[in-house]
């Protein structure tokens, strides 16, 4: 299938390589038009606008950073709303809001594209190894024709229901960690504070009802003083912020996700350590 | 060895037999004698006060519920410093205050007792299975001596430092609890409200990077509304206040945790649902 990939960041190039991989003919575009470089070079086509990848490809997929942005990429001047999209397969990956997943399924109904919102999970290897978690919400009939190109770089893929499903399983998943990224920060500043061997407290707590993948992932590399990025802090903020937005919406209140959305806002904008990833939270304690 | 034990609930009860089995002579004391009938039945002594208990036995357990009845069972009239201490092993396995732990050391070395803090994780499951985890502060050498009888009942046993360092490493256990607990009911709040399919949440979730021990084991029982204790509500917000106690004492700020403290603290306190499990939480949402 002639498959247009607007996005190619760390997570978009990635699963483009895998596309390419696969078989797909491709063409792609990107802000930052060198991120394309290297797909370019394993024999994709560079287009210059949203709109002229649509209209050169039947099935078209975004992943880019802000809702802002997924907003222009659809509905802006060079944006895919522009192009002819009848019975094109418009497929969203970033993790936006379930609202604007919705709008702009409404948006393609009325001209007669298929629309899925499809944000992952899985990080940077994931991508690169193909082993991303896809939670799909939109069309359902879509889903099923495209289901076989999911299975080309994710592993786990799911559909959840009508449009605005996939955003609200990932805004699930966002909440769930950071549960599990405040639980594992304040106890080891804790630990660190009334003087215990941390390498034991890490290996003793996560042997039990306490284990989770943030403490078995994250913990080591916090004792190495390693903040490299798996997620980046400021996109997990924008993450925290749509759920909260969204739970809003639905009149529900979340106090824990709330409390998480203030320390990762204290890291991100008063501390400027956004480019961190995730496991950073703790610096707001051992600055 | 002559092993003593004070308090036989539901816990303490499990490790007895276990004890019982390992061939050890067993005297008891229990504020609800019944609660030792059936160790009795099986060859165990009972005794009429803590302090008795300590007179009869050359090491004693002790596992009551709160630190006031842990602060009894050890200073009180018939306590077991009302006993002659003076080269016995004195181990108290309730979670409890560190400074309360500390507390009893210094008395113990005074009348020259050896004194061990020992709380443990793994639930009545563990006590009975004898699987239990277990983290020692206090008396390195007694320690060494112990390391055998723990071994007959608990299946990972940490030594962690100093008097105090055992209760501390519990509370970091609890701290990160507190983090996939309340991260758990609200993404479970959040994904029922989005009208999503609970179960494929769950196993979507669970197989990535936010994966936890409480999602796997507590979610599937929430979606059968089943709220039975593997971990009293009411002993888990006893647990979250010694460790924000000891926190402050600490100067430290655990905003998150704090967070949920608040939370378990209207469901037990205010909604009067402190019998139910940890997981019953969610009921703050769902009633």
């Amino acid at each position: 299938m002639k498959i247009g990939f607007i996005g190619t960041g760390v997570m978009g190039n990635a699963i483009c390589l895998n596309l390419l991989k696969a078989g797909h003919d491709l063409v792609v575009y990107n802000r930052t038009k060198s991120k394309t470089d290297n797909l370019v070079a394993q024999g994709a086509t560079w287009c210059e606008s949203p709109k002229k990848v649509a209209e050169n490809a039947e099935l078209i997929f975004t992943m880019v950073g802000f809702p802002a942005d997924v907003e222009n990429v659809y509905f802006g001047e060079e944006g895919i709303f522009q192009a002819a999209v009848k019975d094109k397969y418009l497929v969203d990956m970033t993790t936006s809001k379930p609202a604007l997943a919705q709008r702009i399924f409404r948006e393609g109904e009325q001209q007669g594209a298929k629309v899925l919102d499809a944000p992952v999970s899985g990080g940077d290897l994931g991508a690169k190894n193909g082993t991303l978690t896809i939670m799909v919400g939109g069309d359902e009939a879509a889903y099923q024709d495209l289901e076989p190109v999911f299975k080309d770089f994710g592993k786990i893929v799911h559909y959840f229901g009508a449009a605005g499903a996939g955003q609200n399983t990932k805004m699930a998943n966002q909440i769930m960690i950071a549960g599990t990224m405040t639980g594992m920060c304040e106890m080891l500043v804790y630990a660190k504070k009334a003087g215990l061997a941390l390498e034991s407290v890490l290996e003793t707590v996560g042997a039990g009802s306490a284990a989770n993948w943030s403490l078995s992932n994250y913990g080591p590399r916090i004792l190495k003083d390693d903040y490299t990025p798996g997620f980046f802090s400021k996109h997990f903020l924008k993450d925290l912020r749509i759920a909260l937005e969204t739970a809003k919406e639905m009149k529900l209140e979340l106090p824990a996700t709330k409390e998480a959305e203030k320390l990762y806002e204290t890291l991100v904008d008063e501390r400027g350590l956004g480019d961190l990833g995730t496991q950073g939270l703790i610096k707001l304690w051992w600055n």
